[in-house]
């Protein structure tokens, strides 16, 4: 049984639950509130020493942090990667993207409006976070303008690395309205067997939503 | 025959460099200055809509960018990949913590350090680059206290992934003083068959260098 720690509405965390979900796998989820320190407690760093979610947990006590490592793992020998050397490492090269040029950006927008106090000096960095998102969703668009998926000829674990954020994007105040292939491409995510939502943030952090955008 | 789109004092470049020599391929180096906008030139983001080097490309045009990805696949098959799904998913970790938690602090207060004029704004951040980058290197000495390597039980790509920036983190004024590990690690590297060092900065940068430290 693998466990995942993970925080909900984190999009690096729903991250292994679309997959797990989608392989069919059994697990367990232990909810680690993140934006309230959570990830910063003793406990925790004694299992994680960088401090982050998610992670997971193997029954023999091994762990593995890095959303994208822990999909990389769970995919291997699964339609999920590819087998051709060259798709496979295609799809890498969109998930390392992910991680340094989009999540950076995309989500912490998306974390600093709704999950900050309105008068959080984090808030200045907003204009600059929603420029450099949409400098990694037109990167995105012109992809999808000639490709259907980010993981070779298929969905797959490239897919839903960018699916997290991209499909929150709005919270951060990033409008996706100018990207119609990712439009289409977010559509046709969300109807692979198996799917399953980013759950709506909660009533305090969608009035902080509001007011941000 | 790889050709490499490199910037020689970019230690993301000299991942793919130091590799391709210890792997001894034959590979072809095209110098492209990204401190004064040359990967955002028209014909560059031809090649890589992201703006970004280091990217490879093969004698078919096919195309691979993220320094990491590259490492990856140019490392299949050979010893600097393990072969277990384990031991290659953990090195992925730490090519994923490279990517997120260590190289937009440690090399980005190094970049605008010897990069960037004296008086620039950008200079504000350093001492949240730095305090950020401590905390990076921090987790990589806890794991070197019970570890020799980052890539499993031997040398490999997530060794050099970490290695290209920790060992120039003094030029962001990130003293490696209190990292016993680190220093042991950074001098094993260094005695790897096939090692080749990232260049020392020119004369106008290691200027710039010793006035910000």
């Amino acid at each position: 049984m693998i466990t995942v720690y993970g925080f909900s509405p984190s999009g690096n965390c729903h991250k292994v639950r679309l997959l797990l979900e989608q392989l069919g796998r059994d697990y367990r989820w232990v909810e680690v509130n993140s934006a309230i320190g959570e990830t910063r407690q003793p406990g925790f760093l004694a299992k994680n020493p960088n401090g982050r979610v998610p992670f997971i947990e193997l029954d023999d006590g091994r762990v593995l942090t890095e959303s994208n490592a822990i999909l990389h793992w769970l995919a291997e020998g699964t339609p999920f990667l590819p087998i051709d050397p060259w798709q496979k490492a295609k799809a890498l090269s969109w998930m390392f993207f992910e991680q340094y040029s989009h999540e950076p950006y995309i989500a912490v927008a998306r974390f600093i409006s709704g999950w900050t106090p309105i008068d959080s000096p984090r808030r200045a960095d907003l204009p600059r976070l929603r420029e450099r998102g949409h400098e990694a969703l037109a990167v995105m668009e012109r992809h999808l303008s000639s490709h259907s998926w980010f993981t070779g000829d298929f969905y797959g674990i490239a897919d839903i690395a960018l699916f997290a954020y991209t499909c929150v994007a709005g919270h951060g105040g990033i409008g996706l309205e100018r990207y119609p292939a990712i439009l289409d491409w977010l559509a046709r995510v969300s109807e692979v067997p198996g799917f399953v939502s980013l759950p709506q943030p909660d009533a305090a952090a969608q009035a902080l939503i509001d007011q941000s955008t």
